[in-house]
């Protein structure tokens, strides 16, 4: 085997790793933790279904690969809650040093391809980077809107906490914002979120 | 909220079942089995990293969606082993019980376009297809290869099997092919293979 295929292979092969990192996210039905490849699998089949919404055009398979990848660092960083005070911290710094070790297992093009694509999700600045984000925000509020907002219940979070982490969701579809925003209003309703 | 995206987020719920479909491929480092939708991610991954090696040219976010989407049917089918003589002859009855069921849950459009990619890529008879059948050959055969070939040793598969069905890699990919013949010829001498 060449150098070039047995490079991309030990990448693909070390990638399998996501499949362990849990997130705080319960699958429906009740179900036990969602692991981030599973997460990132939903997230782009999501995006092809409801490109339609995106506020700007996006090209579907830089899209799709963005959501697929967008997780990998995990593998050495592990995954932050997204209402995790303490360890939203140490997040980029943890994410930098894993990106650098993960990547650099591919040939050196890909290597560099595919950490733009990461850098470009985290910049969000992008029509593909805003409505990959969308996704990244919409996916676990599905499941725990099935959930009757059970991961919210759990950790005790406020609404105020999550709309200022879905109000990015709006830079990339005002559409699923607006679904977004009914979901919340109904788990304040409800007193699932404080 | 509108017809239409209802229709597409109670299919983007209902899929979410998929991740509790387990195969019979267990994850690297001698981990739990694999689900369907980790085994779908790191397919659609890998059809991305590897495309250079096509034997004909593929559209990159057809080819990515058709790995993400082609075990969906298992929902409501289970997950038929490559090996399994009986349940392989009743495989196609209750895939297609299961494709009217799940993606009628879609509007008309998405419901015939999802459900032409997905007998495309059964047919196996076009670049894209016979890509994405490499890949759905191939990533199990990297990760029981990265556990000395115990998938292939619990069940008693002999070579025989194992090339009869990895022969349609070749259609895709001469190239990941030519890997997988090389990887086989070195568990037949490890006798992991009958």
């Amino acid at each position: 085997m060449n150098d070039r295929l047995q490079k991309q292979l030990d990448f693909i092969l070390e990638i399998d790793k996501e499949k362990n990192i849990l997130r705080q996210t319960h699958l429906s039905n009740h179900g036990r933790r969602e692991n981030d490849a599973e997460h990132a699998w939903h997230m782009a089949i999501m995006t092809y279904l409801l490109k339609e919404y995106a506020n700007e055009e996006i090209d579907l398979a830089k899209t799709m690969m963005m959501c697929l990848i967008h997780d990998i660092v995990e593998i050495d960083a592990g995954d932050t809650y997204a209402y995790d005070a303490e360890n939203l911290k140490t997040q980029k710094a943890r994410e930098d040093l894993a990106k650098q070790r993960i990547y650099s297992l591919l040939p050196e093009d890909q290597k560099e391809e595919l950490i733009a694509l990461f850098d470009e999700f985290e910049a969000n600045q992008t029509p593909e980077a805003r409505f990959a984000k969308a996704m990244d925000n919409f996916q676990p509020l599905l499941l725990n809107n099935s959930n009757d907002g059970g991961d919210w219940k759990e950790h005790q979070v406020t609404s105020t906490q999550v709309y200022r982490r879905q109000s990015k969701t709006e830079l990339g579809s005002k559409q699923i914002y607006q679904v977004t925003d009914e979901i919340i209003q109904e788990h304040i309703k409800k007193s699932n979120l404080k």
